[in-house]
């Protein structure tokens, strides 16, 4: 079997999560996330996001906490701003639509909106003579990092919020690599940048090395207001939360969390580094755990018995965009291993 | 902490279970349930239900896989014909109503409805002047065991089969205590017979030992078209698929999936047998892993600090109906001192 | 062809509609509700049911301004409490539902649902352990008069305002046959009742009158907030907003609305107490314009070359339940002619 | 008050439907569009379309006959293929999407969609390793004329249609300008075109001189199934079927339906001509009743108090996009002095 790079869900857990799920196997614990380890969660998440007035709710997956949140936060007849690029968009099945809403795509060369996208959209809306005729703006989607890997600069972010607060939109992020776009060199966007700015955002679990589980936290009163009934209602309330919580006690106690987040981004700054060194080209600056190198068909094919890489698309006529993916499961030899093949296939 | 007896899903897993997701871990498995664990769980699966041409998906908890299959299942102008006790009905938040469609409640005094009943409905529906102003009957729900541990014998469920057949109904099974009731003394029902007679159902696995996950069985085409869609859609198809996969593979191998049943069972009528023997009444006749005592307010207040059990509904003046659940995880040492517990409270 | 008393929008419009339709033809008016004849309906409205603080929308029919008003309403965890004989329940074709929302249907046998109903129902899911599994009440639907052509007292309606406003529940009232409800003999509940009591109800035109078109009084702020854009969305908002203006604004002219309901009602009486004479009974005891005798099948079939009638349902042996309607169309002449026709058939 | 050229809804009806109303008032009819008016309007359209398999239903407005023919034709994975500026797209305030459906926009510079985009679409998503996670195309939505006034060609159609076929699409069509489509000069697309062709199509009513009302014909079986019930539930079937029904048996009889299409023609061709004679230029070259002249500032301010026109958007510095349209109604008399005020304001 060749290696793996084509993603950052391909193995189970972090040991320290079987062990917790073990060690507490059979205590008789409350259910729908009522239980001891959920609320100790919560407390540590609340802690590191330095924000105590907020709601936060274990899910099993990130469409899943998309498609609840939103339908949690818009009116029946709002809709959501997204990039063209956003996962809701492109990679969610149609999920938003299917529970009522639509998605306002704006071009995001790089995977990111900005202020000024959001008020010239606002602003065309309201002055529209038609207006009741269109789809009124109620909701923005980032995500962080984007689906290419980049990220938003606080200022960006704190841009967004303006622009929302000033059209009383809701600001949304999903957050499925949170741990990685923390954790990136240079980044001045941390958890608390999230807690202070957000209206809701989800600390992805399930490709931060869970088994499954993101943690939404939800600041904005109307995302609040009878959100368990949402959960139950659209199958994102698990009779054993106990699988959520004891995670995400897992992964927010002794800085588990940032650690995976460090460490899957420095084993893809290696591998970026090292493809750099053989001169290849990257369709996408990224400094979070996705990278996106350009490379010939023959060398993907190539090396393709022993690493597989997602591919992207096309680029030009010798080379296609390939994703590369590393994570908390990821092995350093293998880092090096793929790195020394691409050697010998570079001439 | 009080011991509780309130439901099937206070403890984790089977430890069979615990120890595969360990052994697995760190294999690069893929993902949405595409992995070899899943596939080797779906041929187990088929061979106990006695079918090849069917679809097994894996889906994460009961009230999803429910919403999931019947927005499938239905047209627009569609609904569902189902217990007044059905959980679709009354415990799942409108879930099937905020998916579009109508459940049509039938009253069924011990949780099960009839094939007359759905005749009934089907020929007054299909006889009425106004027929496009009603809700069309598309799809007819059941649970086995019943919302009240009552099981269905396997004539009923023909007749239910056949009636179905006459009006183009989908009959649809959630059996998310299916091991349960398939273990049952006397029963006739088998995964066999439910293979057989169904259009679709599930084997529940968080109820049954599992620490999520329930295993779906598709057998009518107009279900099967399209599913996995429906999947990512509504947030059912956990990028992690290994983990359903994995603990059905466990739960179908060797027998495991019903010893739990068995389990349960033997524990239920142990405590049934105790309390009857106690010169209790019961609320319903079961055979299943939940009881029904009906039990003075004064006992269950007394009995409160070393036991829990659910409030399930006033019965007369003095007793209430309580509910008692056993499972896979149940200690048979607990089941002793409750009946003694009990024993000492009963003059 | 015989002459049917089998509803009330058999007929067209009452000619001064349609006069005014002529005359206004060839007036370039302002599209979507925007016209003057709209405004000037609006404001005629307004003074009727005492009530300056409200919104007045025109929808085409029925069916469409109850599931938008609701639609509005709700989150969409919430439900409506209606009569089990609800128009929306039993003849709209699962319309509330397709829109999201559970109907929590309570029994009604004179169709009209009670303060104390509403309470219990709040209450019992207020106190339930798992009432994030339930769907909560958000919405009061009545119908006045109801489906059995029964109305509400004053005194019912102001208990139901009371417990709407302690468990924040909208309560709207469905008034297809308002016009004949206000003008019933020995009613307290006037247009200004209405516009008192109710959150948002609609002053039916297609069955008073009026070619199509219902006028929709919204006065709850939660209701009002982008209800033009619900409009549109769910096809509710014509082009030629003029039709539905014009028509009301006839309506609403010289007591216009008030005099075919008075109309409908002082036939439906004669009728009633025609058939009462000859020694038949009804089912239902109503004073607008449904009536819902007993009578032999043998008699309606006697009398169905002549006069048609709804079958309503069975009722004894002997008897069926027949439901007649009058209107503002209703010819005396035949209902002279079915009384007489009525009695040469009765022995 | 100024003379509008903003629309072709400002006026009511053409004179012989107003007369057809009156003079039918008080017959009585049967309901739901099971009138013999209504009978009688299908009868002569499938005549016209030259198509007798088929069901034909009467809508009130192109939103609820879009909403609910594409709600019927698509499975609750799919979406919808239109342009970027189709009408559901962009002016139906979001109403696919809340029936469940995405919409895929192409891109459609002169508001037209092409087999080879639709084709496009089609291979990248069946040939996309994540299939299920996108949005299965399901239907094409067209509008002939498309909101710039343009038109398809039969070959641009008939290669669609064989697109549609070889993927298994729903192709729909919607005509609410299509009396003014087929009657363009030049046009090879008749009314048995888009019988031959379309899977689904609306032959509008409201912009083509009826009060309201457009009617849907249905070719496809799988929209045909339970059409009726899905009309009940979106609130798109009026009690006064009579209403709809004889205003297309008028527009049916004698030709009406295209004389008025050729008249507003007619008109519009004058309005062209003679601004192109002024030397003014047009943002879309169009044969329909909808013209798009580039006009500058000055001159639609200098003309506002005689004639007001619609803003479409800006095109460069000096000039703006202004829509202009004829319609039954319009007189030629003010597309004289139109020419006549435009010629005095140009230099």
């Amino acid at each position: 079997m060749p290696y793996s790079f084509m993603n950052d869900y391909s193995e189970g857990a972090h040991e320290k999560i079987l062990e917790a799920l073990v060690k507490t196997n059979r205590e008789q614990l409350a259910p729908y996330g009522t239980d001891l380890y959920s609320d100790r969660a919560r407390a540590s998440i609340k802690e590191k996001i330095g924000l105590e007035d907020c709601e936060i709710h274990f899910l099993t997956g990130g469409t899943q906490t998309n498609l609840i949140t939103i339908t949690a936060a818009l009116k029946p007849f709002q809709g959501v701003l997204a990039a063209e690029s956003g996962h809701i968009h492109v990679h969610e099945a149609g999920s938003i639509e299917a529970a009522g809403h639509k998605i306002m795509a704006l071009p995001a060369p790089e995977g990111k909106i900005t202020a000024e996208q959001v008020e010239e959209a606002c602003r065309l809306h309201y002055a529209d003579g038609s207006i009741e005729h269109l789809c009124q703006p109620g909701l923005v989607y980032i995500s962080h990092p984007t689906e290419y890997g980049t990220l938003y600069t606080k200022s960006e972010l704190t841009a967004l919020r303006k622009v929302c607060d000033q059209y009383g939109l809701i600001l949304y992020c999903d957050g499925a690599r949170l741990g990685s776009a923390i954790m990136a060199e240079g980044t001045d966007v941390s958890l608390k940048t999230m807690g202070e700015l957000m209206d809701a955002f989800y600390i992805g679990g399930t490709k931060m090395g869970a088994l499954s589980g993101e943690a939404l936290v939800l600041k904005h009163p109307r995302l609040r207001e009878g959100f368990r009934y949402m959960m139950v209602q659209r199958g994102g309330m698990p009779a054993k939360g106990r699988l959520n919580g004891i995670q995400f006690d897992v992964l927010f106690t002794d800085g588990l969390y940032e650690e995976l987040g460090a460490y899957a981004n420095r084993l893809a700054k290696k591998l970026r580094e090292g493809i750099a060194a053989l001169g290849y080209a990257f369709y996408m600056e990224t400094v979070t755990n996705q990278i996106f190198p350009l490379l010939p068909k023959r060398v993907v094919e190539a090396l393709s018995d022993r690493f597989t890489l997602i591919y992207w698309g096309p680029y030009d006529e010798e080379r296609d965009i390939m994703r590369m993916c590393t994570c908390w499961a990821t092995e350093e030899k293998m880092v090096d291993a793929f790195l020394e093949a691409l050697k010998a296939e570079t001439k």
